[in-house]
């Protein structure tokens, strides 16, 4: 590296441990504003949102002409536009998030001790959040409001390609917020696209309390391996549904299909179909998915089943495809199945079909991931369909939060301990 | 790096790999033991622990006569030394943790979803634990304990000083253990001494889920900034207690001489004493202090307390002495207090004594540290003491468990999904 390559590198740190330090400055006092304080910020956050339609609009048109320009994909693209409909969205969003039931001060437990003493566990934000996305400009709106209702600093972090539409949406957030007593640096856009602000997030331990990474893959990937943060995040979402010899068979088509082709590039979507050998109608719980467009992948017994089913390769076992392709395995039972998907499980989601209840309590006992299911469908993985209002993102790590995560997630507790002069004996 | 200790560090990494795997395969089957199970068998293996005290002993003394031959101080033998009454006391922790409320399978909360899903949270273990600690062979009893009752697999790794007790613990252990059904590789002690085998544990992100440092400053340190695995641990304890203006003097004099003297060496010691500048009984507050010995530290205003104050330095102020030494600041208010606070605490435990409600209550909510008192000695900073039974540590880290970590720290959830035949619109 050269000299000067790694004096911009040093500079850049420096800049990003800046930027955390007055973000843990302004959390402490965004910390104690009151719950109605910080609803009423965020909803002048989304009217400011509405007020710069046309410059965050005009903002949104630039990075649709250099993302062009650039050749970003037609997908793309549509992540990156802004509509006036998709921006009133992305208000109405902030507007919801204002509504939702606040954690902070929420008093998780209370003891009394025998001399006296009483202890509570009381909920306080966890500090400083650094979010590091990808191309969709919303983020920036969703992922702030959260981290305000929670009381949580942040520090956003966007992709290149939107960097006009994020500093046109953070600008109006911070008008608004500000205008409800929030601190500016509470909610803070980084000021740079040059990739080490990146790498300096992921190194600022015990400056950013938590990094959520909101993206493809290869981003998260890339958080997960580099950080010296926490990280909230999932990376793959392999997800089983295992249709039992009990299962209604009609329920089980229905289930399948929905799990797989409802949306295809969700990570709640099914990847691997386990079929019981003993299942009666293995035929017709396919026909729909193929009928359906669905490519499928099978072992040998799932070959049998229909010739449409190509074999499967070892590698089919652990991939997320996020399309119309699916693999499918036939299993000797329960055992085989909650075998296979130990195996090559993401610790995503994972779901029986059956009318046996005692086999739906063992699925549901042993397999060890963030969220299990019976009889349903696993795309209502989700912090919506959960009822949590909004989700900050899903995550797979076993620590802190599991699954979706909402404003409880960006959530810590203290003990606070209340004596009258006592002294440890 | 020779090629030899290359290859001989790829080899210790594979070893420690195969350990947490069969550590995973060890763990899914103890996650399926019921409470009463696990409670039988740390019940064998206190009995085992009790049934082996010759050999236990003769293991300890050949780690005394070797820690003599390289020079150990009288305090690490101290460390070291097992004593028929004190291996009585392990064997009795180790049926204390078994009787123990078992936090696995609880359900944290549980909500029906308008379509008719009902979602539960439930406690489940964290999964694979590592421990690495220093010279007390007391610790391969009480962690093992409490991963076993908590459900989670534990790979144990000690000093080499205590390398002879630890392998006759830990044998005593598994023998009682396994006879109570638990697996065998559900508490494994690491086989080698390599060094190399603790920067494998740190390295092994996704083997192992956890790793909990039990030792000095430098353990802690080390473990910290070398992990890829979350750590949960606290590096100092740099308690303070704020003598406010309204404190009852009688109350303000026992709290601090029991903070700081009570014992020096705990984490939960006071380091730092905060006068309120308008405290009518400043000399009556370092009086007992000094008469007890303590050394004490101040800044101008503080020496002008008493001639016997010394003047402090810029680092006493984020200095851990876990001796008879205070650093002693007289501060203008409440405010002033909570800079000093939020400037030089560790997150550990702070206090307050005063008997003016509103000024607790600023304090109580203000103050950003894992344990925050109101007219209570920080000494009391202990998981036994807050009722939890047994800890693990305690924790200064913001996410998953803050303050001292008992079984409940050592679990996580995940969501079980009920649904009748539901699939996503």
């Amino acid at each position: 590296m050269s000299d000067q390559l790694s004096s911009s590198a040093q500079s850049v740190t420096e800049m990003v441990e800046g930027l955390a330090r007055a973000a843990r400055v302004a959390q402490r006092q965004l910390a104690q504003m009151d719950a109605p304080a910080k609803e009423q910020a965020l909803k002048f956050a989304a009217d400011a949102l509405r007020s710069a339609e046309a410059e965050i609009l005009a903002a949104n048109a630039q990075d649709i002409v250099n993302g062009a320009a650039n050749g970003l994909s037609p997908a793309m693209l549509d992540r990156l536009k802004l509509t006036p409909e998709r921006l009133a969205g992305v208000a109405d969003a902030v507007a919801q998030v204002a509504s939702l039931t606040d954690p902070v001060g929420q008093v998780i437990d209370e003891t009394a001790r025998p001399n006296g003493m009483v202890l509570q566990r009381v909920r306080v934000p966890v500090g400083v959040i650094g979010i590091i996305y990808e191309s969709r400009p919303n983020v920036t709106a969703d992922a702030a409001a959260l981290c305000v209702r929670s009381g949580n600093a942040t520090i956003l972090r966007g992709g290149s390609e939107a960097v006009h539409s994020n500093r046109a949406i953070h600008a109006a957030l911070v008008k608004g917020l500000t205008r409800g007593g929030v601190p500016a640096d509470a909610v803070q856009l980084m000021p740079t696209q040059d990739r080490a602000a990146v790498g300096a997030m992921l190194a600022a331990a015990g400056l950013i309390d938590m990094i959520v990474p909101r993206g493809g893959k290869s981003l998260v990937a890339r958080v997960q391996a580099d950080a010296r943060v926490p990280v909230l995040a999932h990376l793959d979402g392999i997800n089983h549904t295992f249709v039992h010899a009990a299962a209604d068979a009609d329920m089980a088509k229905a289930i399948a299909l929905n799990a797989k082709m409802r949306r295809t590039g969700i990570c709640g979507a099914m990847e691997t179909l386990l079929i019981d050998a003993t299942y009666p109608d293995p035929h017709g719980l396919v026909e729909p998915l193929l009928a359906a467009g669905c490519e499928l992948r099978g072992d040998a017994r799932a070959c049998a089943i229909d010739p449409r089913i190509a074999p499967a390769s070892d590698e089919d076992w652990d991939t997320e495809y996020l399309e119309a392709i699916l693999s499918v395995a036939v299993v000797d039972g329960l055992d085989a199945a909650l075998a296979h998907i130990a195996a090559h499980a993401s610790g995503h989601t994972d779901a029986i079909v059956t009318a046996n209840q005692a086999v739906a309590d063992r699925f549901l006992g042993e397999v060890d991931s963030a969220i299990v299911m019976h009889n349903a469908s696993s795309q209502f993985a989700d912090g919506g369909e959960f009822g949590l209002g909004a989700e900050i993102g899903i995550a797979t790590g076993r620590l802190h939060a599991r699954g979706p995560v909402a404003l409880e997630g960006l959530t810590t507790y203290k003990w606070l301990v209340r004596g009258s002069g006592q002294v440890r004996p």
